[in-house]
């Protein structure tokens, strides 16, 4: 890969969830705590947004499962052989998550948030509002294999 | 903040935008090429999906002029103080950036894809799929001036 970028967590996730998991995020209430280095006026204003996309690291991943090229994802078989950055699977170069979830409150320098799915310790490295803007704008076509893949991810 | 990450670009934005602009990114292509650690087995089946999430290195942000509290969107005074995460703006900590765009087509290594928001050289740290269960699942509420600042953005 090309040369190294640094970056740091600007926070950590604290929930109740110790191991990665493929189902049932959707429920999860999550706490954002920043770091020291931040002031509370970092987030000031974000509770005029519902929805936030959090950048995340896969922390626990180790750089020997990185996968390069392909795999069926969530190593099922019945779905079909497929690159890495065709899927959302952790497993991925760089190992970083995004996920856009609902803002429950904010209190001081931590965030509550809904349907993280980033299991305890988890370190945040970014934090952005959605705006509806940044959304696609035409109607999203995906294979199957996602929706199914999907089924019980949430609920 | 907290101990360092690294990660690596996995690919560079070509197109023709050279300075970092505010408006007018709808109907730009980009090409994303693939470094050559990469196969182009790790694309296979990207073309199923009509859109992506590329997640991105704002490289050409000077360290000190990263914000880490707060300040007016765009540094414009007719929007409110805001904090750095209640907002999109390049100039936040860690300097990534994360788009859904449409995907036009896959040539080997590379990607065309539609309405990225990266200038020429930038580089490419994730590629994701957007899948609908991914996307807001309740209606997005967003504050005026972010949808003021937004008007001129696509178009």
């Amino acid at each position: 890969m090309g040369n190294s970028i640094q970056i740091r967590p600007i926070g950590f996730v604290i929930n109740d969830r110790k191991t990665p998991e493929d189902y049932c995020w959707g429920e999860v209430v999550s706490e954002i705590k920043l770091v020291d280095l931040f002031s509370v006026e970092c987030l000031d204003g974000i509770e005029n947004f519902s929805h936030l996309e959090i950048i995340f690291h896969f922390h626990l991943l180790k750089d020997e499962d990185v996968v390069f090229d392909l795999r069926h994802p969530r190593n099922n078989k019945q779905y079909p052989l497929t690159g890495i950055f065709a899927q959302r699977g952790r497993a991925r170069p760089n190992k970083l998550g995004a996920t856009i979830v609902e803002l429950v409150k904010r209190e001081g320098r931590s965030l509550f948030v809904k349907g993280l799915d980033a299991i305890d310790g988890t370190p945040v490295v970014d934090i952005k509002p959605v705006m509806k803007e940044f959304l696609p704008r035409d109607a999203v076509k995906q294979p199957e294999w996602s929706t199914d893949l999907m089924k019980n991810y949430w609920k």
